[in-house]
């Protein structure tokens, strides 16, 4: 089965935009046994679209477009497919009682323009959108193309996930190949380069396995892929003593689930104090659902009144340790430790640039951690740009916290 | 002219790689004054491959591909594009010396499959690679397509980025037409489809200009672009006044930005309260450059031992009212105003599920605004997942603060 992806936005040809559906997409297709032949993204231009849709209804076997699907002027996906098939856009009741629903139950009206949405090719099923306004399509064997199935999704992230899982998903398991599984290992505070290396004999002793390695700025995911779950067991097992305590987890969750996890398990608490990163190591926690069983919360010292005011450090105390320094840190970590009767408190400090900040580097970083046992504290040299430096620093905090609760 | 961008890698379409090569490029190409009408992902196979380079030839000026000019025997973008143009492929003398000075330099020999990559196609030319050993092709007019401009780049983002600053960019310079300016416009407050309707008139009126419109969960941006600077001054006095004080921001910057821009316009600080969204509001802020000239920090009190310990409202007081309440949010923004001796305390609470929380909604917040007058405090309902509601009330924090300010 040859399947393409066109993911339509002038947004996406410009930098405003990655376009991480596909990338989703991928991965649910892989977990399918299936892949992507081509990737495409295409602006909001009629021309471009339609030369788009005809080369591809030669070419695959399976057409995934996202975006397109909205109310406004530029959208009109459903449009160029329907007149390239030269069949008319009707009403879907469905989908137009779905929109109503979802204005009613805003209290709102919707807006005229919004009407076009209910709108379907003939011959085709709507794909309904619980979260949204705009209906997906499902297109099997469209006139003069047998074989063929169309799939239209909305771009919004979110409620394209939602529909495909829900309703392209089942649609396509019939078609495809044995489901293959993936086991997924996080691995924090080693470079990609070093995974590489230390993995290389245990990834060539299962050669025959699909393996694969992403590094993010947070943590490394490992990825192999396998029809046979056995062998993933096998996989396992031999990399667990190679990973050793540098595996921070297994399966879906990321490196702040795991400290969620490790802190719900001994049933300890946390609370955090962060000047840089700013209230980001406190958002990366708050993200995991469930998060409030185990963080307490914790301050954004972003200046030194915000420092002496929340965590009562003495003015004194700053000035002669200045405010991004080892001392400072560790009296941050015991203050919101002790503040907020936690069992750990976990601290950062750091500069995170563009200019450098009194005598410190930028990306200078201080990590300290408080708890039942003695402080303990560190300082990195973290490279990157602003957001780099403030998104590892929160890793490096987590990752640190990590291994002193093991 | 017509520019598309081709980027080569079977990663680019099975893993969660991100081809971030195409989004530098199209930047880059914008301050040029130019922009992918196109941009494709495909995998290292030549059929794949040989279609997608004939179907450009056909309908791009400009086609620049990245990737497959590695040694490997899944390297063939040259090969392929000398082929598909009926020419041979001879070593240029440049490209061999570099590689040879590349292994020198690290006391190595190349490997034999290496040579391969000084090989460049008849007519064109070598472009030196300074940080690796796969030298870029620059061909102009190649066989049988007068005007097309082929550039083939390394994947390896480092390479590709100093190849395309040094070499590129300057060969196409002369090429680039008169510049093309954007007009962007950020609206906080406003549902895309309202604003369409809202806007309609004014787009009607610069109609043969381009524009578009572009949600996110935490603003809408429109955006119209022209070579005719006055066209764009035009739309902007316009819109000004259908906007009113919806229009967030003119230019680069963001809600946040323009809520920083305020208050330090003003010589106003500001300290914030954040049970949910649990430290993303301060995030957001500090994520800006210079954040800390205004925003001096604020509690991330996501327990009710931090709204106490951290803030002192008296338990009683969270018993009586509840952790997400309005007048709880007042206490918070009045407290944390306080104890920072800010301008302005910004104070959100809420539930942004998964699972109702004691007798609040999934998706109910509230926001305070304590500042130089009275306290002024509001309720929302906002639709979503746990990430959307948490993003999206710090958009309605944002762009309720900055209503106060105004």
């Amino acid at each position: 089965m040859r399947i393409e992806c066109i993911a339509i936005g002038t947004e996406l040809l410009t930098t405003r935009r990655l376009d991480t559906n596909s990338v989703w997409l991928g991965e649910r297709l892989a977990d399918l046994g299936l892949a992507f032949h081509r990737k495409t993204a295409v602006g909001d231009s009629r021309e471009d679209l339609r030369e788009l849709f005809q080369e591809a209804l030669l070419r695959s076997d399976l057409i995934i477009a996202t975006g397109g699907l909205g109310p406004t002027f530029d959208d009109f996906t459903k449009e160029l497919f329907a007149e390239i098939l030269g069949v008319e856009l009707v009403e879907d009741a469905t989908a137009r009682a779905d929109m109503m629903a979802f204005y009613t139950a805003r209290n709102r009206v919707p807006p005229q323009v919004n009407f076009k949405q209910a709108l379907i090719p003939v011959g085709a099923e709507a794909l309904r959108n619980p979260v949204g306004t705009a209906p997906g399509v499902w297109w099997e064997d469209p006139p003069g193309h047998p074989g063929v199935r169309i799939v239209m999704l909305p771009g919004v992230p979110r409620e394209m996930k939602r529909m495909w899982e829900e309703q392209v998903e089942p649609r396509l398991r019939p078609l495809a190949g044995r489901a293959r599984q993936t086991l997924r290992m996080v691995v924090a505070g080693v470079p990609e380069s070093t995974l590489d290396e230390r993995t290389r004999a245990v990834r060539e002793g299962h050669g025959h396995l699909d393996w694969s390695i992403l590094a993010s700025l947070t943590q490394v995911e490992l990825l192999v892929r396998s029809d046979d779950p056995r062998a993933l067991e096998g996989v396992l097992s031999d990399m667990r003593p190679v990973l050793g305590s540098d595996l921070a987890a297994v399966g879906d969750g990321n490196l702040e689930d795991a400290v969620l996890e490790g802190l719900r398990l001994r049933g300890h608490t946390l609370a955090v104090a962060e000047s840089m990163p700013g209230g980001l190591l406190a958002a990366r926690l708050t993200a995991i659902p469930g998060a409030s069983r185990s963080f307490l919360g914790g301050a954004t010292v972003y200046s030194p009144v915000a420092k002496s005011a929340l965590l009562g450090l003495p003015a004194a105390f700053l000035a002669e340790h200045g405010t991004v320094s080892e001392a400072t840190t560790r009296a941050l970590a015991e203050a919101v430790r002790r503040a907020l009767g936690a069992t750990w408190g976990l601290a950062v400090t750091g500069n995170a640039g563009p200019g450098a900040e009194g005598e410190t580097q930028v990306g200078t970083v201080f990590l300290a951690v408080a708890g039942p046992g003695e402080t303990v504290s560190t300082g990195r040299l973290i490279p990157g740009d602003r957001a780099d430096v403030q998104l590892r620093s929160t890793a490096a905090a987590l990752d640190y916290l990590r291994r002193q609760m093991a």
